[in-house]
């Protein structure tokens, strides 16, 4: 960790087009977060929609209308630049990914930065909790569940879990850990059997890629941040733009400081 | 609570003999504690078994050789009357129930108190996570399961769990709660499938009575304090003595006194 870019140099690397990667495993102890960018008539619904589903939506930075910093999480911040890939939607659709957001930048757009489980990820593999897709090198599986999220104007949809399978054991120290950490989803919102959460086949995730549940293992789960993402498709959002799976914004916050004790 | 008597004044009932029943229910908010006497030649050993063992066998007072008080759980208290039943066993075998322990105190006894389940199944009603056993009427269900405990001398033997059965929801919020009493056995230990830690059966609970399962639900297990007592009876301990099950020492310490955090 002691070579390791601080956030703002790995920014400059990212803004300047020198790194288009996924970024799990840059700037250690620093917290990365979910981006999802939309213009102001959605914002404040969204903004509520994310109040109402904090497990899902924790907002740990926002943008003022039209401005793309964010200096609660970063002083030089420049959404339009410093995440490494970006996804557009037009009425709820993909429409193409980009690299910037200099072309598409409007003054009617509000950012919005959410935490992610990269935090509590950390958090785990440092209390000794194995991470299976870390160990397998794969995207953790996410399941749309059969939870509905609690409504706000537009946005609604159902809850999305990840999933992380482990001992009986290693799940309760798992809990305790990741409960120290609201803002990036906190504890598991189920463990044990999937139907309970209408998913009906742990090998088929609606995204990433399955994990393999040992023997005397059992499936945990956690919020998962493509619920927002989900809202924002479903709501038929005229014009969103999301971050490209795995390639975060990388804050000047540490994954310490979130910490609630 | 407003009219529940203070522990002191419940403790001069029991002294007088006014007061035999169980104590649950009694000087709410209070912390009970499991009683274990021994002679001061197993007393070391006990207590090197009690710090290897915490999560089974919190001690949350100790007397000095041959006194039977306690200061630092109330300063009137006298473990040779303040307890409403006592087990006294000889050789690690049971050798009857008395009322106090005038008759059969000796200047070479040693008494530890424990922390009890009491206090945080006190957070959990509080916490709107249901307890089945309180809601039935009947005993916790316990088992002895084949995790040995870490030995000390002559105390080894295997852990002994109680069990509530939950939603998993419950028992993630159960195990937030839990956590943070330490000193009351503090997080489950395993949840799940019982066979894992060596319980055959559900319905025949080694202690106590079953308690149901119902559908959806878990069993989630926490380390109990009747294995410290179990020890004592595995190392033979030529006298010994504990509460009768059920019939704790109500100390002056609040159960949110006992919370970490």
């Amino acid at each position: 960790m002691s070579n390791a870019l601080t956030p703002s140099a790995f920014r400059r690397l990212v803004r300047s087009g020198h790194f288009t990667g996924q970024t799990a495993g840059q700037c250690p102890g620093y917290t990365q977060g979910n981006l999802a960018i939309l213009p102001a008539a959605y914002a404040d619904e969204f903004l509520r929609f994310c109040r109402r589903n904090p497990k899902s939506c924790p907002v740990i930075g926002m943008t003022e209308v039209g401005q793309s910093s964010v200096p609660e999480l970063g002083p030089d911040i420049d959404l339009r630049s410093d995440v490494p890939g970006y996804c557009v939607f037009r009425d709820g659709r993909p429409a193409g990914e980009v690299s910037n957001l200099h072309q598409l930048w409007r003054d009617d757009l509000v950012g919005f930065v959410i935490g992610c489980s990269l935090s509590f990820e950390e958090a785990l593999v440092e209390g000794d909790v194995p991470v299976r897709h870390l160990e397998q090198g794969t995207t953790v599986p996410m399941y749309t569940t059969d939870r509905p999220n609690r409504p706000a104007g537009r946005f609604a949809g159902n809850g999305v879990v990840s999933m992380r399978p482990m001992s009986a054991a290693q799940a309760i120290r798992a809990i305790q850990i990741t409960s120290r950490f609201p803002s990036t989803h906190g504890a598991p919102v189920h463990l044990g059997d999937p139907a309970q959460i209408g998913i009906a086949d742990l090998d088929r995730p609606d995204f990433g890629e399955p994990a393999v549940v040992g023997p005397g293992e059992i499936p945990v789960f956690w919020a998962c941040g493509v619920t927002p993402q989900q809202a924002i498709r479903s709501a038929g959002v005229p014009f969103a733009i999301t971050h490209r799976p795995g390639h975060m914004l990388v804050t000047d916050i540490r994954n310490s400081h979130l910490a609630v004790f």
